[in-house]
């Protein structure tokens, strides 16, 4: 089956910029040929690399000089880049129903401004959150929020329960994904007041599209046990790079280790495919492509020091939210379909005056 | 050099009881000859295996019949567990200057309010921490708190910082232990408000006791680019989790991958050598013993379920907080030292009235 579905890629986004974002995008052409790309970047590097790819020759190119810096604060980002810059522009082709997702490697804080000025958030949706793939043993959860949004009280983090659930849905195809609300006990009766408030809220209101099993820990989040696991977005962030971290850190002891006598490194070489199988499991590439929820359209954050694989992941995330309607799945779940128009037209209205 | 220390044991704490604790007693008289234990428990259950213990003939036992469970509430705890258990008799010792440190590898919950609800929290502290060792690529870092208390305003993490450098100072034998707060990015304006606070106050008042390097994330606990990690209980409880949940989930990889064929097998018995080291290196016996932090006494909290070599560990670390005098020197930091007596009357006295 063809489906036609139009991403928008910041071209100029990341470390190693348009090279990277080509040729992921050629990766994901492979797997997903219906997808129309749009690229927003510099005509006069963009121009020579479409020339390579020939899977992209049917893409089309917007050219603006402007790009958003990697260290520039979201203000200055939003100063310096509205209207102009490749990573604005993405967006704006999301909001004028040009494209159906952005997609960046750019700037987070910077993207996520942007995101969240010119698309809004949906109706019912105070704030947005970040929402991002983690490894388990048993395949992969979706956590959310990884730091796009600071604290929460109890309805967000019930919101954060219903679009990490759509997300899930998409992803993995479970019917009623299992979510999971992270807390530092699983007793009803510890942890900090909104996540035990929105934890009542959950187990009282049966929903078709989630089914909420309790507080989750720190250590359950890698085991499959849920297929969401909510939290604020400070908490979320420490936790995402915590493990981050401790990955690397036994990376280097097993790297130090195996290098530590001859009949250690005879036995790394003779293990190869078992190293090679562990690499693969702990991937980060495979998991890349953080999903921005709660706003007006699709917009994935793509890690910005990525390769051509892992730029390509996030794409088929962004590819996978649009073919499946993710916005339409989370107005559903918030059941705020049917009012969705005038809430959103009174909001512009309200926006506008104030 | 033979120091007197005197530790008093809940002998009944921990899922495997008695066993552990005085096999544990026994291993750190091997390291340590100086310290006289007292164990709190049945007197039916431990005199058995103190015939068994050759070290500990000089132990006092001190018998009763109540233990605290694992499942209980913190609350239910003191009310059951008062004047009475084990655990509650093991601090008592302390309060009364009967023993310089209490260790107990019962419940957490109802240790900590044991803790608080009998030796005070010290003055210009409002709220105890629970600190432990994190083990990093060149050694291990102090990270508190780890769930003794959730949330945190800014003095209260300033005087994490301090304590957390008192206990790494002992620990690590550093004269100005580098500490950093854990926030969702290292710019000063990144995060929750308490921790920008927290981290202004300390870059603006020079402490001889520490050195503040500013901010750290989750991926920098474990590179050892500082020795004092500070954040409040939430979100150091999740961080430890999700840290110990991730070396988990790494070496279930590791065991199937390297199980997963003939040749893989040979390998991992070749460079079993490198295998042992990176066990040894994970190890988390070795960094068992948290250290409760902020109250008028010192009381550390083995994990439940570690062994007698674990169980040593954290009476190791009991023994040096009392050999270096950890309490005066969090006292002296918080420049609490001289008016300390006065002030500890003037808040017994309103505690009892209140």
């Amino acid at each position: 089956m063809l489906h036609r579905v139009r991403i928008a890629l910041d071209a100029m986004g990341g470390d190693h910029g348009p090279a990277i974002v080509l040729a992921g995008a050629e990766l994901s052409l492979l797997r997903h040929p219906g997808i129309e790309f749009v690229l927003y970047g510099d005509r006069a590097v963009i121009a020579p690399l479409l020339m390579v790819h020939a899977r992209l020759q049917g893409a089309r190119l917007v050219h603006t000089e402007v790009s958003v810096k990697m260290d520039e604060k979201p203000s200055q980002a939003l100063r310096n880049g509205r209207w102009k810059s490749s990573m604005w522009l993405a967006i704006d082709a999301v909001k004028k129903g040009e494209a159906d997702a952005a997609i960046s490697a750019g700037n987070t804080g910077a993207l996520m401004a942007m995101a969240k000025f010119h698309l809004k958030t949906m109706a019912g949706v105070e704030r947005p959150a970040i929402a991002a793939r983690w490894p388990t043993l048993t395949g992969a959860a979706v956590v959310l929020d990884l730091g796009a949004t600071i604290g929460a009280d109890a309805p967000h983090l019930v919101n954060l329960a219903v679009m990490g659930s759509a997300m899930a849905h998409i992803l993995g195809d479970i019917a009623r994904p299992k979510v999971g609300l992270l807390n530092i006990g699983v007793e009803e009766v510890k942890g900090l007041e909104p996540v035990r408030e929105a934890g009542r809220i959950l187990r009282e209101t049966a929903r078709p599209q989630l089914d909420y099993v309790g507080f989750v820990e720190g250590n359950d989040i890698g085991t499959g046990k849920v297929d969401v696991v909510v939290t604020e977005g400070f908490t979320g962030n420490i936790a995402l790079k915590t493990a981050e971290g401790t990955a690397q850190q036994i990376a280097a002891y097993l790297k130090s280790a195996m290098g530590s006598s001859l009949r250690n490194k005879l036995g790394y070489l003779l293990a190869r495919g078992a190293f090679n199988l562990l690499r693969q499991k702990m991937d980060p590439r495979k998991f890349n492509g953080g999903v921005f929820l709660g706003l007006n359209g699709v917009v994935i954050k793509s890690h910005g020091s990525t390769d051509a694989e892992g730029y390509s992941a996030a794409i088929d995330v962004g590819y996978e939210m649009v073919h499946q309607d993710l916005l339409s799945q989370i107005r559903h779940a918030l059941g705020r379909e049917v009012p969705a128009i005038p809430t959103t037209e009174a909001q512009a209205a309200g926006g506008a005056a104030s």
